[in-house]
């Protein structure tokens, strides 16, 4: 007698790699408590994948390294089991050969998502809607004093999507009069638009993107506080992946925007 | 010899109705200093509407009184005229008889439009799109405190919006654990959403709908300093209407969102 | 051969009772990485007292409860141990007995506060220091959505300030004209103070205390993410309590404000 | 018969000089409207300044040019006017040169303030007062894009502050580990506090200073919307300047802080 396929109102069966990881322990325990999903195998460094595919995982979360994506990838890919993917580190080979990979199963899905936080997916897709409108434009990033990178990447990923639909409407550098500048006070200039980053004691992840024409101001802010801001993203990304075949870079392209 | 038929290069002919109060008057500025457009006639209380087919206006402004608004949309709709209307007091039977007088002319447009900020569409959409995705979510708007209404009307429309997008994905009231409250401190419940209002010397209108889930919150926050802001959106509306037929409510459907 | 007396170079010796609770888990770690001060004794529910002196404990902080705080400062005031306390319940028939327990010995020192966060002592002082030159205040607290009371004490106890500062200019209610109120849109009168308190998840614990008049406004705002924002009100306090004989109420006055 | 000697219930008898500036025509106005005071001369470039003295003038207001402020001064302090002045370019030579013709009038008050708005007044010296007790500061200042410096002078001014009474509780600068920087992404070092220029269309003039330390941040942020936000201090320093003999320099001396 054959298990009847399963139903829509059945869990997800869900596999997380990297499981011991700070990132892949958090989704662990955030699969594990989500509504209509299981956590069915969890593997780290040395565990065999095949554990996956034994436990009958549809839906992996992979937030590894690097050196390891592509075989994690290659591995679900070639089992039929659809793929989240946190890690960082693809360029365009990489998301050429995932293509490949992907072309015989029309049915199977790989996210490659750099930022999981919905409400920082939601601030950039919201700042690139609103850029064609406002004259000005300036980008306020703040984070903990710890971080060796200025602007942070989200603030540069930011400013090339409003400078991208500025430039289809025509519109050119932002207003700005200054004579007289103390080195550096102006923030960087980042495609076109001035990005500035605040380094304090006390912060974690902050963003705010500012518009500004006569007579009023447009202002998106983004608080992160901690990784759990990544877990509604992660979970979403495992619900939708099923619908989603093919190759797709972003979350934003789950969302209803 | 005839005129040739009017080319896309040609400014388009505006008129204003109600060209002397304060919202009337600014809009004349405006539009005469407005790329593409020309202001050709200007009316009030008291002057004849045959000024406007006279001096051949294509698209009419009317910024008046809920008592005489409905004569002027008229007068304009029978002589082929464009209208944007920010004009208030518009019911469904209104509406309805708006609709009715356009019905033999698919090519005429009339947008009435409660609000021209283009910043307070753009929040209002964007706090729709978030909905879905958050746990919490609160309204703070913030006046001068001569206003006589608290909350504002945009607050009321907004807590609409978003009341309407968290049904919509099954989401009930935001959580709050509250048992001790002094009155009011809680804000009021309007369609659902805790909206707040701030009353202080020196503001003039501001709005921010605050979203919140576990380790992260996002802001959406809009800032008007004068009627100038006004400005834009009425500009933007006179340019769209010719390619909008029919009757339009809102100005954010002649927004790319 | 006796032991020389400590010189002020030497690590100052302290005490923390209450030490396996939440905040004196955290004083504890506080304490044993400042510069300047050693943790030489920690007890709890259960532990003899006596652990204290024999330790050769200099300043105590204790973070307990009211029921058995009072035994607490009774036994160091006894033993000549200043006393830093955190904890709550402390009402003008507490203190006096404190007082007559301080009266004969001149050199000790014991602080009642009810907040160690440096920032809220600051944002109230400031708050108390504007609010004769401006027309407008009005108080925003932002919590996390599990609080039970609204507004918080701290947001209660900045409108008393704030409103016996404007009683003393000859000022009155805000200004405000409205007339049509959905209730609770306006927050609740505290102490003449309009108070509005928003419940969000992923927020933590904020407070914006915002003054106007024509023109300007001036806007104080204290956010604080985890117990750990206490500790350096605590090690203050640890500090300064040898130079601050008698009762001291609120961590104010050790400041330079 | 001679007139009795004015009771402090009198209104003061104010003069302006430079009455048909932007600042002067404000100042007439709002000494106008002003309880407890009376406008009673008004003089310009090329009126006689004995109008001033032949009106009875108490106290003088002085917006008006370099070049001419000195000679202002001298008269006044001649005929026993107190000066409220709003002028600026005074260096250390003029400021001695006022200290000595007011030496022989014990009496006599000369205030000069380069910002007469209270909130920003109250800023800096809150700024000053917070610095000591945070690990991190930084400053961002908004302005509209038509300002030819960055940064702002009160930006300037309010670090230098700033470092001062961190310099004098042994800070040092903030902590930053900034590796790879895009140039001007961490802002202007301005006496080893790193301020932020933000231009945008919609603003008028804004700054918000942010403190930090472990687990909470604080921001003391004052917003500018037009110069009728001077006339309060510009009436404040009327009233107070008759008990403020001496040369004073900067409003915050008058204010109880």
């Amino acid at each position: 007698m054959t298990q009847p396929a399963p139903r829509s109102a059945d869990p997800i069966r869900v596999g997380v790699i990297g499981a011991r990881g700070r990132m892949g322990a958090e989704v662990c325990r955030a699969v594990a408590a989500a509504d209509g999903m299981e956590l069915v195998a969890t593997v780290d460094a040395g565990d065999p994948l095949a554990a996956l595919s034994d436990a009958g995982v549809e839906v992996v979360v992979d937030f590894t390294h690097p050196n390891v994506v592509m075989d994690n990838v290659r591995f679900c890919v070639d089992r039929g089991i659809h793929c989240v993917v946190g890690t960082s580190g693809f360029d365009q080979q990489r998301m050429a050969a995932i293509g490949a990979w992907l072309a015989p199963k029309p049915e199977l899905g790989v996210l490659l998502a750099p930022n999981f936080a919905i409400g920082a997916v939601l601030s950039m897709r919201f700042a690139e809607l609103a850029a064609k409108y406002y004259e000005s434009v300036e980008i306020i990033e703040l984070h903990h004093p710890r971080k060796a990178d200025a602007p942070s990447g989200t603030a540069t990923h930011t400013a090339a999507l409003v400078e991208k639909a500025r430039a289809a409407a025509g519109l050119g550098l932002s207003p700005d009069a200054t004579t007289a500048e103390v080195d550096g006070a102006r923030g960087a200039l980042v495609d076109g638009v001035r990005v500035h980053s605040i380094r304090l004691s006390g912060l974690i992840a902050h963003q705010e993107v500012l518009f500004g024409m006569a007579g009023e101001t447009l202002s998106i802010r983004h608080d992160s506080l901690d990784r759990t801001s990544f877990m509604p993203g992660v979970l979403l990304a495992v619900r939708e992946i099923r619908t989603h075949p093919g190759l797709t870079v972003g979350l934003d392209k789950f969302l209803d925007l």
